[in-house]
């Protein structure tokens, strides 16, 4: 896959970063402008002739930059909507409300290579605890020409990273937790502290992330702590993922950290010299800048032409929601931490915000009447802050529907999420595919309501299996039955057991091949005891799940049924980028998965 | 197991609850003073003769309460003190600190049952967020005439539960995290509201509890909901189970509350008067109680004549960590949510007590070092309102230790906490029983630094097992080797294979029987090939573990093994009573180890 221009070099010698970038750079070709195509190929030429060892991935691209200096926009603005642009996803108003921050930061010496002069540099380190604004930093050092345009174009397409880390020269690396680079901040100046060193930590946060406990917990210690080296610089723009109910409130955060001042987080000077005054005042203290957001996620603009998109899977929760409503008369109560659109919830059903607060959305549940039915809308990797109250509310609440939105992309979900889920006391669960799953699921928690179900929402949009397990769904459904040849159950020679998103994935890897193939939306199935011996007599068996591996499926399958199942399943952590390219990056792309069918057919389980 | 008295009546016709105390009452009785056990003598055969059928189990005792209506003590700190001494545990501290309150409460008219009169009744609910003080009000009942003194006599012992529960006359129930009393408090508020009702909800919070962030989600929902009809009582006495580093903040919770008031916590008539003038005035509001609490734990007077109990193997954690400290010369950073006697830091190791607020004892140590060694000191069940953060910190830091401290006794521990470690990305999990196997699981996480050991901390007494794991702690050892008869590796009969604190059990259970007996430290062991197959050809194979089935160290070895072994362990929820009543609620007691092995010997694994 690599150019013929890199291959007449020794790969050994080859600078490291040009691997990473090179084929996605020239991917996104067709979306470049002829300008910007030209640099980039400008730049990969260059790349390739580069033979010194870099200390650090920074310095590597910085040599890059030096190598073809001229630049093709002086606004950082530009270069972030062009990122979006070319990316057709991403938090490009997250990332626009905090350019003059960020601006500001590298004007005061704050992002390491940036030093304006030692006369200025001021003697802090950075923590960037708005995680997704990491294409800001990007622009910002594009700009300055400390950073080539090609990797530019590979933001969320498994080349730059939307999310900050280490790599990309930040002080802290960051998963998707909300809250936790104020952790991070508050660890940092404690230790500072405790080696006796006078440096200060600047922490910029989102004012919805300061919804999250952890970050009170934090705010309380450092106060409680003496510690006197921390500056919190809060975007303000008054919107977490939604719009905000309130204003950050500036009482309780100078109450914690001390001195409390605005600024303008429209105007980069503004911020700056504010944060100046902080850094030179002694102590800690709070940098509250009015900043604007428009939207959440970038939107490509809409092309007449082209059909407008399947709606994902998890968008069509309101509206089966309201279904069941009406079809049940329960009444609802619905919570939310921010996630009304992703769930479609918005004029479909009413609902509560609590914001970006998820153990709070679980709390909600705990004193409403037995018969409401209780509906969590939430993220499948926010929860893994919130299993105590989780059982709380399941050991306590009836009726309890939590629908855990999944997709590894940009946004949570996970691979091990969904099996912590499943351990927690007094819980079930599914992963419906067809809205008559969902409400069968639905249905069932009104049979079963001491039972907290759990329901996996995905966020892929896809057509409906042609089959599904809404008549049983703690059963299996054959999408692709075995052939009888007259006999009632013959032997089968290998088959493929697939659970919720997986089987729509493995549908479409087995057209060509008819492996006998089963579908559960029940994370752990009742399979029938005749079934399960049929399927233990199997020369070769295989189970698919786009899910974590370990206490998964496939293991349950292993551990309840001593089934002699391969899991095929996701084994990593998530990645940072969009949602095909995760399919591909975890093996579960359905040319991959008809690979796992053709070696099921022709030799049998993996080892 | 009933007396003659009862067994003379039709069961059916038994007033329920006297099943749930007769025989604990009776094994109370060479605890109590000459007149309480002929109280308790003529409440049970009153309680034989009630045949009413009672709308609530609190109705069911104010029935026997009126039926033998003299009273032995007048004062409800009397009762509280006796309680604890007939019990030999509990938190009789903090149950005293709150006392005044609890009383307040009662003359306010908030306790169900105990309006003093319509004209002196309010219209609130009270919500006991304080969940260890339910002895208070049990003791208030009794000297108020309504509860009998024979459950009183069970407390902690498998009969009255010392958390707050609605079968005991409470509004809300409460397992053990600590927080959720505000959460259901703020649940009921917004309800209350939803259905446009005026009552207020008068929550009684510790001042310790407020450290967890969902308390901070909680208040500021709260606010920003425009909920005005939350009063949050503070039991303000300093202390969490250590002391606080500094007071509640008044101005954070008047910001989110409003009015905020103070009383003379140790003062009943000082409380009732404000939380009154609370109660009147429109709005929320915050109550400051100041009270006294001298310890955390109820301790029973020494008696010199009787050998110091050995201490639990949790509270040997901070003399080895300094062992091993001294034997590598790492940096250890020590943090602990509170939890510093209960693991033996004091005077060993230095640690940092960041306050009941786990996640943050994971967020410190974000930023620290790679080559410091972190360790997290924390309860095993606290850890699952945390698992997002863990997983922030396993896969950003490195060299990370948590000691998960376990009980199933008072303080936490449910029996799905260690799988749910188990299953967080980058965790291995250890239950290490001697010392030499603590220092092996230590000296592994140097060698491995990138991957965080979790140490399940049993808080039980016990002499360390004949032999350990610590040669190799991934592996499994002989504690009851096979007899060779001269063969080199024969064929099993039966074995019986235990994971961490089950195998100090199964030794006791097993000493008559000889049954080939493995222990591991590991909750997911490397067996070797040759050990695997030799278990898989046994007629008989049981494992063992105190922790949760699902997704355990059984289910374990059937998943990666297919090992045919049966799996026993914990199947159910924590339950509120002392640690050697739960191992025979759990079936892990010697005694009943005992039985399974006979029928492990005799007739192979239950089906």
């Amino acid at each position: 896959m690599t150019t013929v221009a890199s291959q007449s070099l020794d790969l050994a010698e080859r600078a490291p970063l040009l691997d990473r970038f090179e084929d996605v750079a020239r991917a996104a070709m067709p979306r470049l402008t002829p300008d910007e195509a030209a640099t980039v190929e400008r730049e990969l030429a260059a790349w390739t002739r580069l033979d010194a060892r870099y200390p650090t991935p920074s310095a590597e691209l910085a040599g890059v930059a030096a190598a073809v200096p001229e630049r093709l926009y002086d606004d950082s603005a530009q270069v972030l909507l062009r990122m979006h642009e070319i990316a057709g996803s991403g938090n490009y108003q997250s990332c626009l409300s905090s350019l003059p921050l960020v601006r500001a930061c590298f004007d005061l010496g704050l992002v390491p290579g940036h030093h304006p002069g030692d006369a200025e540099a001021t003697d802090a380190e950075l923590i960037v605890g708005r995680g997704h604004i990491a294409p800001s930093f990007y622009a910002e050092r594009y700009v300055r020409g400390a950073f080539p345009f090609a990797p530019l174009t590979t933001l969320h397409r498994d080349g730059l990273t939307g999310v900050v880390h280490q790599n990309w020269g930040f002080r802290n690396t960051m998963r998707y937790s909300l809250g936790v680079g104020v952790a991070q901040a508050v660890s940092l100046a404690w230790e500072l502290r405790r080696r006796g060193k006078q440096r200060k930590v600047v922490c910029l946060a989102g004012d919805g992330e300061l919804h999250e406990g952890v970050t009170f917990e934090c705010l309380r210690f450092a106060y409680e702590a003496g510690l006197d080296n921390l500056i919190l610089v809060v975007d303000a723009n008054g919107k977490g993922i939604e719009p905000l109910r309130a204003p950050v409130s500036r009482e309780y955060l100078s109450h914690y950290l001390g001195t409390a001042t605005d600024a303008d987080g429209q105007d980069t000077e503004s911020v700056a010299k504010a944060l100046r005054e902080l850094l030179d005042t002694p102590g800690s203290g709070v940098l509250l800048c009015a900043t604007r957001k428009e939207g959440h996620s970038f939107k490509p603009p809409a092309t007449p032409s082209a059909p407008a998109p399947r709606p994902s899977f998890a968008t069509t929760s309101g509206k089966l929601l309201a279904s069941f409503q009406e079809a049940t008369e329960r009444q609802l109560a619905v919570f939310t931490g921010d996630m009304a659109a992703r769930f479609g919830l918005t004029g479909a059903v009413p609902y509560e915000n609590v914001g970006l607060a998820e153990t709070l959305s679980l709390g909600l549940t705990l004193s409403l009447p037995d018969d409401t039915v209780k509906v969590v809308a939430t993220d499948a990797m926010y929860y893994m802050d919130s299993l105590s109250m989780l059982t709380e509310a399941t050991t306590s609440t009836r009726n309890l529907l939590v629908l855990a939105g999944r997709s590894w992309g940009a946004w949570g979900g996970a691979s091990n999420a969904l099996n912590l889920l499943d351990q927690v006391m007094g819980t079930k669960v599914y992963e419906p595919v067809t809205a008559a799953e969902f409400t069968a699921c639905a249905a069932r928690l009104l049979t079963d309501p001491s039972t907290a179900h759990v329901l996996s929402m995905v966020d892929a949009r896809f057509a409906e299996p042609g089959t599904h397990c809404a008549a049983d769904i703690d059963g299996a459904v054959w999408i692709t039955p075995p052939g009888t040849d007259g006999q009632d159950a013959p032997d089968l020679d290998c088959a493929v057991i697939s659970f919720g998103y997986a089987t729509v994935l493995v549908e479409e890897a087995n057209r060509e091949f008819g492996v006998p193939h089963l579908h559960c939306a029940a994370l752990r199935p009742h399979l029938d005891p005749a079934l399960t011996e049929r399927l233990r007599r199997c020369r070769s068996l295989l189970s698919v799940e786009y899910n974590g591996v370990p206490g998964g499926f496939g293991e349950g399958l292993r551990a309840r049924h001593l089934l002699p199942v391969t899991a095929h399943g996701v084994t990593g952590d998530i990645l940072n980028c969009v949602h095909d390219k995760q399919l591909a990056r975890h093996d579960m792309a359905p040319a991959q998965l008809t690979e796992r069918l053709r070696d099921l057919r022709e030799n049998g389980p993996a080892a």
